[in-house]
This record gives C-alpha cells, sequence and structure tokens, in this order.
C-alpha cells in the first residue's frame, strides 16, 4: 500500500514534534510539506529534515496534490481558517486540541468538515496513552461493573505566561487545561455532562487574578444518566506533571496515573525517596505519536478516526458551562450554554 | 500517679470495643463500670472482663464517685441525654461521633458542658490515624508550603441496612460518613469551610432512595480563606474499605491513604495483585485505642483534649450544609445553615 | 474454659513484652508469676502490672502449681538449664529464638522435653506474621506453582554492641539474624537445606573484625529437592529494619515485605518521600502476641505447637553450617555439621 | 557537522531494530548499507527503508567508504571475525554483547581492536536504561555512601529454545544472560570480581538438562575490595521479564526496577491488580536506541565509548568462572579461569 502524503502547518512546538514524527517514525506516512509564515522557522526545518516542501502560505499546503492528510498545528485563533480551508480542498484533517475557544468555530469548523464530507481527528492525546487506553478496555469488559463515579486530575508544574493566562488568549484556565479531562470523562464514563460547579482560587499565583484567571479550579460534575464527576486542575504542582484518573464502578475501581519517572528509589536515614514525571513530554510523549499513527491508519484504511469533532465539540461544552459557573458562582447546565449560543 | 476511673455508656460495637481495650490496654485508666440497658449484654461483658460494675442505667454511671472519665457509645439518639447527665455530674466526656444529628442538641451539649466546665472529646478518630497525624505534623513544619487544596475520599465496602440509612436515623450518608472527612479538611487546612455544592447519586443501590438516601456523593468546598476542597463520601467500594486524602500546598504536596493490607504481592500471569485493607477495624484500630489513651492522658494532666466539641459542631454544620445542597441542588454556605437553626 | 497459668522466666527487653502481653491482651492466658534473679527488675515489673507473683529463681516458677505453661525468654545461654527445668516439672514451653547456640544444648533440650512429653514452641515470630503466613496459604493453594527458589534479607539498621557481636555470646551474624531467614526458607518451600556456601564482609564497621564477627553475609543455598536460595543478613542498614522474602515458583512469585511505614507520600521539588520501618517492634510486634496466643490456645485445646524444636534445631544447623562456610571458605553441607557434632 | 556513515552488519532481531532506528531517528547518523547472508532479508529491508544499500558480504560493508561506524548484529559465532574485519578497515565498531562466548576470541577482537586503534562499543544496555544510569548517577554523588553489596536478578519470562540453551551456541544459561548482570555488578560497584560461586537447577524445564543447560542460578560473590554481591538469572518467570538491582552502601540503598507496565491499577473483591513488563523490548526499548545515539555521538567528537571491550571482557570472565562454579560445584577465582585461558 502506497504511503500518503501528510502536511503539517504551523511550526511551534507541537508542529516541530508532528512533523519530526511524521518525516522520521510514522509507519505509511510521507511527509510532503510544512507551512508557517515564519521564514527562519522553515530555513530551520529544512536543515533539520532535508527533502519536504517549506511553505509560507497554509493554504498552497492545502492545495498540494501530493498532500491527502492536514496535521493543523498553527496557533488556536487560526484553526477555524486552516481547517475550512483543508476541508475545503477535501483533505483528512488531524487538528491539535482545543478545535476553537468558541462554540461558533467549532460548529463552523463541524459543518465545513461535514459538508466536505472529510475526516476530522482532533488531538485528544490521553485516549491514546496506553494506561488510559487499557482503562478504557478493562472498563468495556466489565472489570468494574457499570461506571458510577469519574475523577480526573490534571496539574501543570507552572503557570503559564500572563499573556497566555488571559482567557482571551487561551480561554483561561478550564478552557485551557480540563479540557482532556472533559473528553477523558465523556470517554470513560460512556455518558454526557448535565451539570457543573465550579470553585476556583489563586492562592499561589495571585498575579493570574490581574488578568482574569486562576491557578486552581475544581469542578462537580453530574452527568446525564446520574453518574457523577469531579475535575481538578491546577497550575500549582511544583513537584511534577501530575495527571490522574479514577473510575469507580459498581463492581471495582480504576485508576490511572503514576508518580514515579525512573525506576529507582534511593533509601537513606532520611526516608525512601523517587522522582516524579516532570512534564508532559515525558508523560505522553507516546501518546503524541500514536495519535498520528492512528490518523495516517485511518486515511490509509479510509476509517473514521476514533475521536471526532463532535468529541472536541462536547468537551469545550463542557469548558465554557464550568467558566460560566466559576464566573456566576452557580451551578450551570451544559444545556443552557449551548442555547445560548444560538 | 493513681490511675483514673472510667465508665462507659453502651455496649454495642463501639462501646464493647472501647470498654475491653480500656480495662486491658489503656495506660493509666482502671475501667470501673459500664452501663447498658440490655441486662444480656451486661452478663456477657461481665464473662468475658471481670471485676467490672455492670449498670443498667447510665444515670448510675454518672453518679459513681469512683468514676472520672465517662465514654459515651450509646446510640447516637441519646448523646445528648447522657452527656448533659454526665456533664451535670462533674465528669470528663469522651463521646463517639457524631455528637448529636442536630445543631439544637449539638449546642445544648456544648452548652451543658461549658456550664460544667468539664472536658469533651469527641471520637473523630482520624486525627490519631499515624497517617493523618503525620500530615499535620508535615504541614505544621512547612513542608508543602501553604494549603490550598484539600480532598477527602470515604468509601466503604458495603451499604449500611436501609433502617439506618434513613436520615431521620442516621442523617443520611453525608451526615453518618462525611463529618469525618469534614473534621479532616478542617484539621489539615487549618482552615473554616465557607460553601459546599454537592452531588449525589444511587445508582448502585437505588433501594437507598425509597428511605430517602444516596449511595454517593461528591461535594465541592470553598473553604473561608479561599482554598478549595472536595469530599467524596461512597458506599459501593465493593473492594475494599478505602480512606485517602490529599493535601496541595504551594510548595508540594501529601497523599495520605493505602491500598495494601497485607505486604505481600502474588505475580502471575494474570498479572500483580495484593489485597485491599477490608474495613475500618483493620485500617483504624490503633486511631480508636489511641483517642481514648489521649482522652486518659488529657483527663490525668488535667490537660484540654485536641478535638472538642467546637470541631464536633463545624464538621455537623458542614454536613448539613452539603445535605441541604444536596436537596435544593444549590450552592449552600454554612453561614446560612447556622442561621436558620436559631 | 478456664484460663490457663502462665509463667515467664527472664525480664529482659523480650521477657517483659511476654510478661505484660500475657497479663493483658492474650485471652485465655492468666500470667500467674515471673522470675528473675533481678530484685529490682522484678519490683518495677510488680509495680506496673499489680497481682503477679514475683520469684527470684526460675525453678520455683517452674513448680508451681497453678502454671501450666512456661515462656522461657532469659539470655540464651540459660535456655537450656531453664527449659530441661520446666520440661521435667511437666510444663508446656515456649522458647525464645535461639533455642540454643549450639547443637549439643539443642539436642538435649529435644531430648528432654520428648522424654517429659510437653510441648515446645520456638519463638519464629515471623510465621506469625500476616505477611508470611498469608504467603504460606498463597503457596499451599498453588498460587505460584511449585516452590523452586527463594530469596530472604534481613537488615537491621544499626549494629548490635561488640559485645554481643562476639560469636561466643551470639553466635556471631548469622546465628543471631539468619537463623529467621534460615526457618523461613524450610518452611516457605517445604524442603530442607542440603548446602551452604558464605560470603562475609565488614566494610562499614570494621571493628567487628576484632571480635570475630562481620556485618554483611550473603549465603548460596541449595535445597534437598534441588530447589535454589539466598539469604542476606546485614547490620548496615542505616535507613531503617528491612526484611523480605521472595518465593518463586514454577508459575509465579510471591514477594513478602515493605518499605513504608506510616501511610504518607510527601512530593515536593525534591522528588516523591516516603518513611521506612524503623526497627522490629514496629514491623513485627502483632506478631510477637500473635505466637503467644498460639501457645495458649495449643495449651488450652492439647495442640502440638507449629514450631517445634525440631525446627529450631534445623534452622541452627544452617547457621553453623553457613558460619563454618564463611571461616573456611568453601561449601558446607548441613550433614557435614551434623556428623561432626556427634 | 556532517553526519556520520553507518553500516549495520546482520538482519536478525536486534540488527533489524539498530538498521531502522539509525535510519529514522538516530540524530548525525545516516544509515549507508546493511549487510546479511540472506538475500531475502535484505529484500525486505530495502521495501521497508528505501534508499540504503544491501550487501551479501559483511567485507564490502567494512570496505565501504562512505561507511565509519560499523554496527556488528550477526550471531556471536561470526563477531570475532566481523569485528577483525572492520577494525582492520579503520572502522569504528558498535559489537552487539557478547562480544564473543571464550576469552580466545575476545582477546583476539581486542588485540584487533587496539592494534587499528579504533574505538569498539559492546552492547550492554543496561547503562543506557534512564533507571541504572539515574542509579549509578546517585553513587557516584555518594547519595548512598560507599557501595559495599549489590544483587541483580534478570528474569526471563520463558525459556530459550533447546537449541540455542545448548551452551556450545549460547555459552548456556550464565553466559547467556549473567552476562549483564556482572556488568552492572562492576559497573555500579566500581570494582572488579574476585570470585564466585554457583547453584544451579532446571527443576521448571528438566529437558534443560538434556542439552547441558539448566533452568535457574543463583550465583554469590566477592569483589576485590571485598564487597559482596549475588546474581539471580532465571528462564522460569512466567509472570513477566524481571530486571531488578540493588546496590547497598554504608550510608543507604538504591533499588533499581519496576513489576508495572501500564499505569492501570485494578481494583476488585479480588484484590488490586496491575500488570507486569512482559518483555525486554518494553523495559528497554529506549535504552538500545540510546546506546546508538552514544555510540554516534563518540563517533562524531572523535570520544571513546562508556562500554569498552575491557569491560565485556571482564564480565564474561566472571559468566566463564561461574559456569566452571556450576559445574565443578566449588568456588572459583576469576584469576583461575584467567590463567587457564592462556
Amino acid at each position: 500500500m502506497a504511503n500518503v502524503g501528510i502536511g503539517v502547518v504551523g511550526l511551534g512546538r507541537m508542529g516541530q514534534v508532528y512533523a519530526t514524527h511524521t518525516a522520521r517514525q510514522i509507519e505509511g506516512a510521507t511527509l510532503v510539506a510544512v507551512a508557517d509564515p515564519d521564514r527562519e522557522a522553515l530555513a530551520r526545518f529544512a536543515a533539520q529534515v532535508p527533502g519536504v516542501e517549506v511553505l509560507s502560505h497554509y493554504q498552497d499546503l492545502c492545495a498540494h496534490p501530493q498532500i491527502q492528510g492536514v496535521i493543523v498545528a498553527s496557533p488556536t485563533s487560526t484553526h477555524r481558517d486552516v481547517v475550512i480551508e483543508a476541508a475545503q480542498a477535501g483533505k483528512a484533517i488531524f487538528c491539535e486540541k482545543p478545535l476553537a475557544l468558541t462554540l461558533r468555530a467549532t460548529d463552523e469548523i463541524i459543518e465545513a468538515v461535514q459538508r466536505a464530507g472529510v475526516p476530522l481527528q482532533v488531538g485528544f492525546m490521553r485516549r491514546f496513552d496506553r494506561g488510559y487506553a487499557a482503562a478504557r478496555r478493562k472498563i468495556d469488559a466489565g472489570a468494574i461493573g457499570q461506571p458510577v463515579m469519574i475523577r480526573s486530575i490534571g496539574r501543570d508544574p507552572y503557570r503559564t505566561s500572563l499573556e497566555f493566562a488571559n482567557p482571551a488568549v487561551s480561554g483561561g484556565l478550564i478552557v485551557d487545561m480540563a479540557i482532556h479531562d472533559f473528553d477523558c470523562l465523556r470517554w470513560l464514563m460512556g455518558d454526557d455532562i448535565e451539570r457543573v460547579y465550579t470553585e476556583v482560587a489563586a492562592l499561589v499565583y495571585p498575579e493570574l487574578l490581574g488578568v482574569g484567571d486562576v491557578d486552581n479550579a475544581m469542578i462537580n460534575v453530574r452527568f446525564q444518566g446520574g453518574g457523577l464527576g469531579n475535575v481538578e486542575v491546577s497550575r500549582t504542582a511544583l513537584y511534577g506533571y501530575d495527571i490522574r484518573c479514577e473510575v469507580v464502578g459498581s463492581k471495582g475501581t480504576i485508576e490511572i496515573g503514576y508518580l514515579r519517572e525512573t525506576p529507582i528509589l534511593v533509601l537513606t536515614q532520611e526516608g525512601v525517596t523517587h522522582d516524579v514525571v516532570p512534564h508532559f513530554p515525558q508523560r505522553f510523549g507516546p501518546a503524541y505519536t500514536a495519535q498520528i499513527e492512528h490518523f495516517v491508519e485511518c486515511l490509509r484504511h479510509a476509517r473514521q478516526p476514533a475521536v471526532s469533532a463532535a468529541d472536541a465539540r462536547a468537551a469545550l461544552l463542557a469548558c465554557l458551562a464550568a467558566t460560566l459557573s466559576q464566573r456566576e458562582e452557580r451551578v450551570v447546565t451544559v444545556d443552557e450554554v449551548s442555547e445560548r449560543s444560538q
């Protein structure tokens, strides 16, 4: 079977990772071109990965006849335009999360993709992590009975820049970070979120309040089927990158996550010490690769990707409801947010 | 120093434990008498622990001249009367949790105890567990900086009887179980609770709905100083008794709890397996003894016990607010509940 | 059923523990008397546990008509005389390990006990630890198939005194410490030891060489049935008391032991830290009580104790063979040592 | 800096891994050619990794002017000839372990390499594992004081084929497997081995006896500086691939290894279950890549690789001594084996 041609839009941190991996490691894929308005970034990439076309305009990449799949890793604010362009050109699309910061942009994307009849996969890479994937298989196999409760913790080891923390740029703590947790909540419970209630704090980095953001959020969740959930997102975990999830079922429970990086323990009179995962590349590196492998695999076999634009919309909706709850200090249903946006 | 004389009111499960331990293991204490209306229970105890007076009426025990301290382990509905009787007789009092199911009864107890000038310790035994106590010492020593977030999980391995689940009897899931968690929240954060929001479910034991109870509750918490909290209580942890707590600070985090009972691992082709703590006597047995040791120690040295009636009131208040939030599906402040009760 | 009368010979550290527990915690037992040549020790005990006879001569204790069982916790060098006296008086005997430091004394004890027809239990308390006991049950149930290999590690957190380290007093590192490990080897493998080879070192406490002892020993073992074993004993584990065992079977493996004391983890930028078990009372406290419960239980129901004098002899034989191997730097069979002693 | 040209000799399992990784993942390296007498293997590889020369004779590869470094992954019996050819051609050499099965062949290799003045790195990939490497750094930094004892466990989840088990082919259990352990012993203790004593068994796979091999070996070790060691190698760990090491120092201890594969725990009434690492690619995959990165890095910067031919010789010597000890059932010094071979 011939390789599929891939183009990558955006050479920021994630774009470089996707482009390099596609060029070197993803079986069945050939990296045809990368696009970025920054000429220096293009030059650096060309030196590092020879034999790939470098383009200044994503429109040229979307129109490239040897490209069947477009990986969108440009800034979130540009996702809508790039995805619509790629869809209209009939390309399969992989888009880094979040798809967009507003329901309106998300819906425009969904509409364009549906009209063009092209597949779109969203970068919820946790679904491709071996731990999360194994948990889902165990749940499907009935290992814990019916899922009734879920808790998801996402902690970053340091705060983001104040520029990025600004809700107008990143969507704020909840949209930026909890979108992964909400996707996992839906995926592992097999149910949709009904309503949320958010408490927030900014005790460690009070300067975040000045740009409209906070450093910790604790979100209570009820699912449509009556299950319970809780999401905690934090920028104050100085000790490391700590991503955990627990699904409680009627017959048992599953815990996902670990608090160890290298497999060594040091025992001295001060106690037993081991290290912690420092940040996301150490924790989810293989999952980033695995999701692109899935995208290429689906493209080669004309299958639908496992993570759809509808999933991205549902996770964003939960984030927006949780953010509204944060602002108005009351319980908010996702229906209310959905209706408001129309 | 002479031993102090102790009387135990109530020979139910906890009363028997307290009486036996006092008779045999607590240094500096002599078990003088036990009281229970059930004559057979008295006879059984007399056969098991010879040399202790057995009384049918708690009033006789409270009036006993050789008794300086009374351990109240009778049904919760009788706590108010027994404690007031003991206080008026000038005895020091240890009362099993919950002190009472209503703020009114709690306040009557507090008033009687203050008027009599006697000390009262409440049975929040987690404070005497080596794990919780070590965590508190670490926090006090600054090991994690300023505490900003806390989560407490309390899971029982099976549901209670429908009779007991009835909120009129036990106060319902939250008052019955989460009172321990709310006490730990206050104690470890060093702050008071401002408001709560509760989501509940009864997906595993829907029959609980018939008596007005549920099997799982997820409670979001905000502290007066702006910290965040979350309490989960569950009757559906078929896999074992699972009590955990995590305190997140500005410089680190502390996790309390364990998921192993005996120190053996079995590794076969099916994977690695170990056991879990089956129920509370295995997890907190030593803490039950340690709290009585503390009570006796305080009595002998005329010191105030570390767990006061005010602590019991504050934990109950949080439980009542969380229960009101459960019923009315809205955020509830503890002030609102406190004012209502007056 | 009436309580059995117990006498304790020797009020050293272990004697006090056994006497206090028998007086207070062991169901079905009454502590009748204690014996020790040290009058002050007797006086201190009398003040602490009233109502027990205190005797200067163990002979009087052995002759006491209300005593059915004698717990021997006097210095090892006196075990032979005390045990023989108790046996001739027809008492059941519990003797702290090691039964004796020589095969000759051991055999004299065994002969006296057999002639008197009284039961004798030896203080191999690890068999009563919940971890070791659970491992044995798993092995018996076939969980790991046929046991083929075992490793046992025994590490003390500091070195003993030079006086005690002297092989003439304690038997040396291997007899003093590895006797527990060799008992576990035999008990968990269900087989007898055929030969051993020992390597030793004194790199941390070279002063031990001056009294004829070492601080670490690594002993290779072959069982009669062809299985393999390894025993490590160490006085240099400054980080804590570390007792572990692993049994490898044809279908799986079992690990016994843990490296955590209180159930808390502290996570900071320096890593994750937890404590370790400091010393044997924290690790094996309940096992010390459990073995006396077993002794009393056997006495009350006229059953043979689970740990026999023959077990003590076999473990000592392995220790002596390992010590001979240490001195002569060659492989030694237990048969050789057994024959030499005759 | 220009890329270095790499050739891979041998397209067996490891050869394919090295060739593919060099072609795709190793920065600074270009895979120029592969050599294998099997034409089908060459054809398959050419289809998978286009643009690489495929050669039937390793002599052609060694003579290739664009190749600076040769990775030798052909059968062990051919190592000597290939390495000498490459050395004489002036190439830097990476040779998969074991360098050779005899001291004579090893010494011929060492002589040829020294005469040619080319660097030779041996495939002791554990040194490039993050756990082992972190342990070494901790030891160097004094975290555990002076190392005094080491234990290394290497367990495979199933037995090898009878053909391969034959000592004439693989060197037998100890040479085949324990060579990694002996290398780690020397590297982590910073000392050379003085003598060994081996016990073996074949209780699970007695058919191995028919070809002169066994399924378990337990090897006691003394170092020249007086430290102690123990190596266990096993083919009977049906539960998984279990590689562990512990270094005990005068001030603390370090444990390397883990018994978990994916980061999930499943808790049910049957207990807590998690998986184990199935085999070496899951455990040491990144280390295999890291050692080639090191080789290429050394080649580019004209540095000596960290793992030398002398290390390979010393580890083989310990294996041969342990194998001799196995056969003659006595303690064997490495000097004896070294002298014998001359």
